[in-house]
């Protein structure tokens, strides 16, 4: 059965009017109003095969706007996917039920990236366009010639991240990237003119992007913009207008149909409004298998795909890079081994490149980065080339000071796949990619964050500079490992397992001043159960000092000073907590015992540290803001010395004594 | 001495240059392209009193490129301010000098804010420029009509918040704030065309901005400039053409002059090239008592507006708000008379619009507002009417979807003066405005962030919408008081804490889903102090039970199936941390004893309750993702339930026992 787009578009509507009733949670307006679009760009334009969800030369869709999930849990289904099924749809927002309130990831096959967090999806999709380009210059067009698509909202379109997401994808002439822009004019607070006058068309070609509009709701005009998208060299927003809710007679065009369910009475009127006369959640059989056959029509392309990639030279390096596997007998053992033998004073920013430099001479796959602060966070090596506009090849991206675009651009890459993104900043301007971070954690997107100038050590630029509750408040992410490495070893031996964590992001917090280096004899990786004892009591152990990066050697010298007084002190180094706290409860209460005063010893916010050091141990951090000057100036001034916590632990020990 | 303005403006190359090389660390250039077109701003159109730098009508200025804080510095040292004096620019960027890496508003009167984190001096001051239209609206032009000024670098220009920003200036119109864009081609990385390729004039029409472009070194054409940007009713972006480090002649207009000194010998060929024959730190008396004359040319509007006040009816109340007073005798105690006298089961995020419409019909200097979820976050009272571009006089703003543009706009509110602003966003989104509301608390700022939809309480919309983390990230940062209350009283006492704290920022955690009154008695402000006792043993205290928001409820559920069970069980509400936190250690020991099971229960993460429950003590917490599903259904699959608490608190008696 053939089937106008219209037809085929009422079934996304009445999924997503049904599931929504049924669930009396979720948004309907979204889906009803781009179901026509989409519909055009899903059985016509879209690289997919249903059938294999993983294809890698497939086209990347984005449902940036991801509170209309409903629309793509019902392109999924109506195109043949093996999920959703119908009965997860009727278990839409339900325990248990793949098809979750905002599109997740890692629920769904066909879900690239797990949206609802406004402009990120967008965001995400330039960097899948990155990588796309990348490793199309290494592939070739045999194996890698797709598209990533995206529908976004005027909320993507208002968020601070789409400016810095578009200005990168204009600079980088990412013609393949297609952004459908669902202009309906309402927000939840209204009609977009309440908060909004700006000309986003306008806007968008400043960027150096094609601009084009079309009648959201006229699949012509839809192909007609399509057309005219993918012919453009350019990034292209089409501008779709469209009324959110459409369909629904007596709510359609209002902030009604946007984040609640319809009503019996509205979603009765919308079923004979748009001629639907089918009972819930009921797809007439003969428009399913008309779906189902548009669904298909990228089996040939799959087969003929599949076909160039079992004659290619580059298959098997292709399907490694896709599949996320480090190359066989990847190690940096042979690095450390050399950091052993020449032991070396270096900041661990410095520490990280010199790593880097190995990593990326191992690993093809990554691509490093920064926001403009190239020479600061140290994350370019010698003969990575930038990634520009000119030759994607290159392994290097400039990505501005633009701290949130570049971490939603890194998890773009990233579930693309094929490639390993890791970009700095400083630590303190986590906070500006906070949201992009959280979306790696929950993505879990192999995502490695380099964030230098870790603490007040990197002194004058002050307390708008310097990361107090950072690091512990990065701590507290699911799934985000927070390495804070002490020297050059750790340096090297946290990039090794931040590279072998596939399923989550990790984020090394490194020093702008020199440290010693406090790892002198071979081993295994220490690093990798969190926590390790550095140096062991000399005398009776009644104290053991826990440190993490710069104040590990604070930690040492403090140690010595208690040696010298009699009192038995072992150093215990952190680089990871949650790696520590996975470990076995027996070996964590052996390295952190119960029957001495524990100690913390941290630049910076001291809640979290009771985890270790209990109501009755001794932390020492910092718990206000920092100040401008000089590093040594402020590490006296807000005493991280051994001359300052000796005395603080040896009165804890009294008082310990009494008690 | 008359001089013209490159002469003028050398003094502020030099003290740059000098202040950089003695501190040998700092940014040179931003001061040095910019000292033509700021001297023409200061001497010549910026209305400000030295002699008074708070003067309420006084003109804004903003140095939203930070870095190159040496330019204010060398500004209101010129022009007469009484610091920072020559001494403490010698000790530019040491411990104690008021001349810290990044201008602090509160180190330093006529610092507006505190900028450095880029893009966000330019969003304060769109909120500078909303609270003066505001109170303009209220006061009239004999009392309000002053103008704000920023200096923007590219960087700011490049950061997502400047999108956010722009977008609500010109969607309000304010035409008084006027933006100098020191367009000098260059960020840290290298040239700007590294990594942008858009034209920012046509950006910001867009926007509806007026956008004029003149030499930044010409003094003349700054002029043009500046006058076609005062006379037009639309904000303005002034495109200043300048070379990065004007003056050094084999560094400028290279990053090389960007954030280092720019060494001895490049400092005296400066000298040379600029015909500026002084030692370091030396102003010529001349030029100074110059400098200082043109500082003075406010004296007299600042006269006149004086007499305007001692005549205005107005004047008690205007000073009043523009000292951050409350109006005398407020308080909410009728309010919660009335809360008592009446128990209801609310949400409190509708407690909290309650609360509102107490406080807004007693406080006429609130301004509130949402980033697009004005029905969810419940920020807007009866009465209230919006702040428009034909209204300034409206109370509430309709922020948009622009979490971190609405925060730090607020900031720059509240760095004006005469207004309270507060705003809500759902609490997961802290992480968009994040940078900003450290920004708040760094600055002092009284801003009331309200965050709804507090924990997996909010149900249906899934992880992305669920914050984990962010209570525990938020209370690590200094100076922010994070409060979550437990019902409707709780809420009105939080909100009165708010209120009354003028040094810094306040954040309300407040639930979507209903939550029964647990204070049924009049007392004093129990929040006051942070945590208090709700629920005192029956049996024998064994258990302490700690909690906050809407786990208060399961606490008290799980002490009533303990005391079934002959435990004796305390109940403790702990609304705010650090409010607990600053208590007599004795009085919190009276609170949280050391002989009984000390047990935490909150929706969110556990790292951080240690700090009360210790390494013995029990932690009831969410240390993963959530998940979609009905409120209800959450909390009982993550064991946010009696039935699921207690065999875990008798497990843990029993280990107890066993020590």
């Amino acid at each position: 059965m053939a089937a106008p787009i219209r037809t085929l578009a009422n079934a996304i509507r009445a999924l997503a009017m049904d599931a929504v009733e049924a669930a009396n949670s979720g948004h309907p307006g979204m889906p009803m109003g781009m179901a026509d679009a989409a519909t055009v760009l899903w059985t016509e334009y879209l690289k997919h095969d249903p059938a294999d969800p993983k294809w890698p030369d497939r086209d990347r869709f984005v449902l940036s706007a991801g509170h209309g999930s409903m629309l793509i849990y019902a392109l999924l289904h109506l195109t043949g996917y093996a999920h959703p099924t119908i009965d997860e749809i009727r278990h839409f927002r339900q325990l248990g039920s793949p098809c979750a309130g905002h599109p997740e990831n890692f629920l769904l096959d066909g879900v690239e990236a797990t949206t609802g967090p406004l402009g990120q999806g967008l965001a995400m999709a330039v960097g899948m366009a990155i990588a796309e380009r990348h490793l199309n210059a290494a592939f070739g067009d045999e194996l890698v010639d797709h598209r990533t698509w995206v529908i976004a909202g005027d909320g993507c379109l208002m968020e601070g991240v789409n400016h810095e997401a578009a200005g990168l994808a204009g600079h980088l002439g990412l013609g393949r990237l297609n952004v459908l822009w669902d202009d309906n004019r309402i927000t939840i607070d209204g009609a977009t003119d309440l908060s909004t006058s700006e000309d986003i068309e306008a806007r968008y070609r400043a960027y150096g992007w094609h601009v084009v509009r079309c009648d959201g709701l006229d699949a012509d005009d839809v192909r007609r913009a399509l057309d005219e998208a993918v012919a453009d060299e350019r990034p292209s927003l089409i501008a779709c207008r469209t009324v959110i809710g459409f369909g629904a007679p007596n709510k359609q065009g209002t902030a009604a149909t946007h984040g609640a369910a319809l009503g019996a009475d509205e979603v009765a009127a919308a079923r004979a409004e748009l001629g639907w006369d089918y009972p819930p959640f009921e797809i007439p059989a003969g428009l399913l298998s008309t779906w189902h056959a548009l669904g298909a029509r990228g089996q040939e392309a799959h087969g003929a795909w599949n076909a160039r990639l079992a004659a290619s030279d580059l298959a098997a390096e292709f399907s490694r890079r896709m599949a996320g596997d480090l190359p066989e007998g990847f190690s940096l053992d042979d690095y450390i081994a050399g950091l052993i033998a020449n032991p070396q004073k270096l900041a661990t920013r410095k520490a990280s490149e010199a790593a880097l430099g190995a990593i990326n001479a191992l690993l093809p796959e990554t691509i490093g980065g920064s926001a403009d602060l190239t020479g600061s966070n140290n994350t370019k090596t010698k003969g990575q080339n930038p990634l520009t506009k000119e030759d994607y090849s290159g392994r290097y991206i400039y990505y501005g000071i633009r701290e949130f675009g570049m971490g939603a651009a890194m998890n773009g890459m990233a579930l693309h796949g094929g490639v390993i993104p890791y970009g700095g900043t400083f630590l303190v301007f986590a906070d500006y990619a906070r949201p992009a971070i959280r979306l790696s954690a929950l993505q879990q997107a192999r995502v490695i964050y380099v964030m230098t100038h870790d603490s007040i050590g990197l002194g004058e630029d002050g307390p708008t500079h310097q990361p107090v509750e950072h690091l512990m408040s990065l701590r507290a992410m699911p799934n985000l490992d927070v390495y804070r490495p002490a020297d050059v070893v750790e340096t090297a031996e946290c990039w090794e397992l931040a590279l072998r964590k596939t399923d989550g992001p990790s984020l090394l917090a490194l020093t702008r001043q020199n440290l010693p280096q406090v790892r002198t004899e071979a081993s295994e990786n220490l690093s990798a159960r969190g926590a390790y004892r550095l140096r062991a009591a000399a005398a009776h152990r009644r104290v053991v000092l826990l440190a993490t990066g710069s104040e590990v050697e604070v930690a040492l010298a403090t140690a010595e000073v208690l040696e010298g007084q009699g009192i038995g002190a072992d150093v215990v180094s952190m680089p990871c907590w949650s790696l520590f706290d996975a470990q076995d409860p027996v070996w964590r209460a052996g390295l952190i015992p119960g029957d001495a005063l524990i100690v913390s010893i941290e630049a910076g916010a001291t809640l979290g540290w009771e985890r270790y050091t209990g109501r009755k141990g001794l932390n020492i951090g910092l718990d206000r803001f920092g100040a401008s000057a000089p590093a040594g100036d402020l590490f006296k001034r807000f005493g991280f010395t051994a001359g300052a916590i000796v005395p603080q632990i040896i009165a804890a020990l009294e008082t310990q004594g009494d008690q």
